[in-house]
């Protein structure tokens, strides 16, 4: 397993639902960059669960502790590491799940790779609670970002059937991307929070789930970053994507919208717009040939419904090799859309900070 | 900018539309692989253009020429290089895009990126002709894989409106793989050719373009493999399927159709069968928690429509600084997509091999 | 900068010597390894300062504390994370280094790259105090390597003038290597640990320090491992020895000394032994051609005087460009041989679990 | 294997002795370099054979034959790929050695690792022909130094019993660097030649070969280049120069000459030279904490003699497993030191504009 990604920037994740502690270490971050106490605490709230009935109520404070890389505040340009110590953990409710794997989560194929070493309880270094030090790392990348004037934000695109808004490229600015952090229930069109709630509720009070879309875009991205073939902005931040427990989909501008499209709809002229080259549309979502356009880059990333339901499943004994019955214990997330907004945020500034250090 | 990938199996690919020759570099190829010289050859001949309207009349002979790494048609385990000559190569066609980027192509982000000093003849680096030297090398992973018993196959998933049928989980073999190669216009569901050639060809009379998706199974990858966070399967293999020019979205099993479903219907259940750990469905496409879970691995990937069309665009001229319309002479493939289907199924063994290489 | 490092194990140190805390992250440990927390004690011991005159008596208790990656004295798989708390930290010795760089040290070249903002008390993230972090990782690796039958140990070659013995190829044991990491003073002579002790006090009473050098070797590396041009034993094992502060040069076999040596007298012949092919000589010290040959690696680096001197040095004002002199107060280690050692066992054996898992 | 190196500037050299060419891609060159196509021709010609008694009379043309990444002489910033053909190539002297390992090659670990795969004629992949792609590789990567003032040099520090001078630390200049580069047999001081020369003849008329030392210098490198722990600029270099056949130890600055040294003798105090900050000697061979000073880099290694001699070694057989005498037919270097004068600059150039490229 690796759980170290980047070029330039190196995240170390670490940690296991029931562990000691979690934490990440961030490698070759520039030395000098200011960190906002507040705005990190903010995203770490956002992706906090327990905020009501459409989440879990397991209550984690999930308060970084900075160790090394920052002195009073500012980072040293030496490794940034952090834990976030693990309280409040009911081991119980698992353990009946150590030999029975959960449907469609990591268990079945991890006792395979791990021969029954791994750690088991609550998802164990696979857990959800992981992308806690993501958010975090995340939240620094932000700030990295920032001060190059690059502004990431997330909402969420669709629960189940409820959709909000698009991002509008004509309108698009770094305001609104940043109000979107301000929100616990981050959406572009605000009145659609209810129907997106009934939705949720519907599908929890029947002990099911359900999925979603995170539309996401970073504004402010000079022309000329990335690269093609096996350096693409695409593939770059798809594999941190694709590291979001649940996410199961990623695609860039239109994505799989082009499937349908002809060239003389959808291909993005240029004009010249104040003295410089500007896109007169951006349906490939900021990224041509591997390479950042100067258009914003907009990505959007599909949900699976969470895997942990109330409901009696099919499993399999992998000691005894039986056919076995499963109800997983324990109160889930019916959704876990609105909490992964900032982790979708937190991978793709992790991954366009490697990318901009060029 | 990067074209090297991966962590055991290195791949470089090299070379410039206009060039004297394109190939590639494969380090970390396992001795003592048997190379079957037909089915290299026949992976080639299903990539290259110029088999009849659907795609550009320019002939390649695109022969592959070993020059290091195999000795009597067996891997030596020494680094496997190749070169393909560039032939029959017209510049004179590309001379006007110097300065006037085509829409939606790599041109503009390149010459901001190369500051004006990379090849833009023929899309230079960038062209879709590089792709070759990836089939040819996916030809050769798939070897390695066979020897495995590993199997990898893909088919045309729709073009514009039309649409094959899909992998069925339950029925899906890898003889149904295997002749998937055999076909020039690889489709699962034979009788639907000739609606997609016609739905081509009403692109192509129009001067326009159209674009489409491709689905990829491999078969028999064991359970066990990749890893969580950021060695997922999925971030892996995308890595390198973005790399394929077009390919603006990648997904996984039910992919982007998990949004609007719920976990009591899409769960994958487990079975005991002969004995062995089974899956009741493969909704997640053979990858839990980042690793392969013994169920054939399944995604789809969205090609957008060719950029390059024959009518007039909208663009700007990057030296004087204004706006000016292009017209893109030459001919292009109206859909690339039935070309692209050795390519998704190189991109594929390429990342599976190095993935089961741990 | 980058503390991460490695193919199949990534090591990922951090922490500054007068922060709150210094750790590693260890991702890719095979799942299943027992950790002997006897051993990694002892271990940590040998490298731990205070011991005596021979090294500075700041006390630190250098408590390894284990967040992630282990349960019940056993790996998971997951990343193995530790940290260990700064204690008895007294900056003020410190303070009036900062912008008067301390010759031969880190300060100055430090000073450029982060531009002024690395935390400079005690040397930061380049402190000596790094290491510890390093031989606990090296301390975990040779649980792992010693599952495999491999065992790694080092003694004091050198200090100053006076010599220990060398490891002898006809004779070296696992018994040998193993009785090493039991000695305070790691010789293979112990008859030199007098003579060794008086070199070094002559030259603390003198407010000076000396150098020396450490011989490491690994027995039981089975034959076939590493690679050539970039993928050397040498090299891999060279870039993580060259990252032990004071490490100035390395050689394996007889290193330097084949510049004098001819052919004839150095070759290394072969002959079968208990019907295995067995190397006459191992002047190559078990690498050949970047590949282990089964020998024994046999390795020596060369380390440097400590830089931090009682005495008065030429520095300047990074701030004011004047020349400045430099005393340098607190009390420092006239020779870090004797600590080093467990050093270089834990870069060689970390490097090697690396190598040996492909 | 991997002979692919590097994290900006990406080498990947391929090809076997007795093959149909050798080469390398260079991935990750900055656009827009002239390449001076007399240099890059001359270090080429420094490395080649035949040139008198002192080296194999195998004849080699080695011309390189660039075919992508280069237009009009200047770099494109896509991958340079270059091949050189093979000729003369004599397989029949070669044949009895397949199952007879020589002594102090690869050939008995590489047959253990490729599993009898490898080509074996010539030393296939392993042979120090190898080395001629990396002097090319080592020339571009020059040209792209140069054009930041850095200049790479080398010289044959000693061979057997015999001495050149040594750079004076106080005197050096890039014009002496250069003029290295002028010589087929690179000397500070001239009159040593012919010495030298007797030194080799003395061996060579004995069937015997003989090893050396290389000393090279960078000048010009700015500080603040490099890091610490794993990121050291000698970790880096070294990680390149023991990929060099015969390398068997790389020192920095005094390296082991350190071992017997006292701080107060060699530390390396600071002045304010010309209003900025300067060293008072280089003890430390240009790296201080892993990142360069500003000073000169300096570096040596140890080569050791040719293991290829004329007379009658003891061997086995690898299939029969009986002992078994080896006379090794053809010519062969009495001493590669002279030749490999090119490749240790072309290792610190690849592995300088690779660090400087951050």
């Amino acid at each position: 397993m690796s759980s170290v990604t980047g070029k330039n920037i190196k995240l170390s994740v670490f940690g296991e639902s029931h562990g000691e502690a979690i934490g990440c270490v961030i490698d070759g971050l520039p030395a000098g960059i200011k960190l906002d106490e507040e705005r990190i605490k903010r995203d770490m709230a956002r992706r906090a669960p327990g905020k009501d009935l459409t989440s879990t109520p397991r209550l984690e404070k999930d308060i970084p502790h900075i160790l090394s890389g920052v002195l009073n505040g500012v980072t040293t340009g030496a490794p940034l590491a952090m834990i976030i110590e693990n309280e409040n953990v009911k081991s119980s409710d698992y353990e009946n799940l150590a030999l029975v794997p959960r449907p469609s989560h990591s268990d079945y194929p991890a006792f395979v790779k791990y021969g029954g070493n791994n750690d088991i309880r609550g998802g164990g270094h696979f857990s959800g609670r992981l992308t806690a030090p993501l958010v975090f790392a995340g939240a620094v990348a932000k700030e990295a970002l920032r001060a190059k004037g690059i502004t990431v934000g997330a909402h969420i695109k669709s629960i189940g059937s409820v959709k909000d808004d698009c991002f509008d490229y004509n309108n698009i600015t770094g305001q609104e991307i940043e109000e979107l952090s301000l929100k616990a229930f981050s959406l572009l069109n605000s009145e659609k929070e209810i129907k997106m709630r009934e939705e949720i509720e519907k599908y929890r009070a029947d002990g099911n789930s359900i999925g979603g879309e995170i539309e996401c875009a970073a504004i402010g991205v000079p022309a000329g970053f990335g690269g093609n073939m096996f350096d693409t902005v695409e593939g770059r931040l798809s594999q941190l994507l694709f590291g979001i427990p649940a996410v199961k989909g990623v695609e860039f501008g239109l994505g799989f919208g082009f499937a349908e499209a002809n060239g003389a709809d959808v291909n993005d002229g240029y004009e010249i717009r104040n003295g410089a080259v500007s896109l007169l549309s951006n349906n490939n979502g900021g990224v041509l040939g591997g390479i950042t356009s100067g258009a914003p880059i907009v990505l959007s990333v599909a949900i699976k419904p969470t895997p942990s339901i109330g409901r009696e499943q099919s499993s399999v004994n992998l000691k005894t090799l039986q056919n076995e019955k499963l109800i997983i214990k324990g109160r889930h997330d019916p959704c876990i859309v609105p909490r992964a907004v900032p982790v979708v945020e937190a991978a793709v500034a992790i991954g366009l900070l490697d990318i901009i250090s060029e």
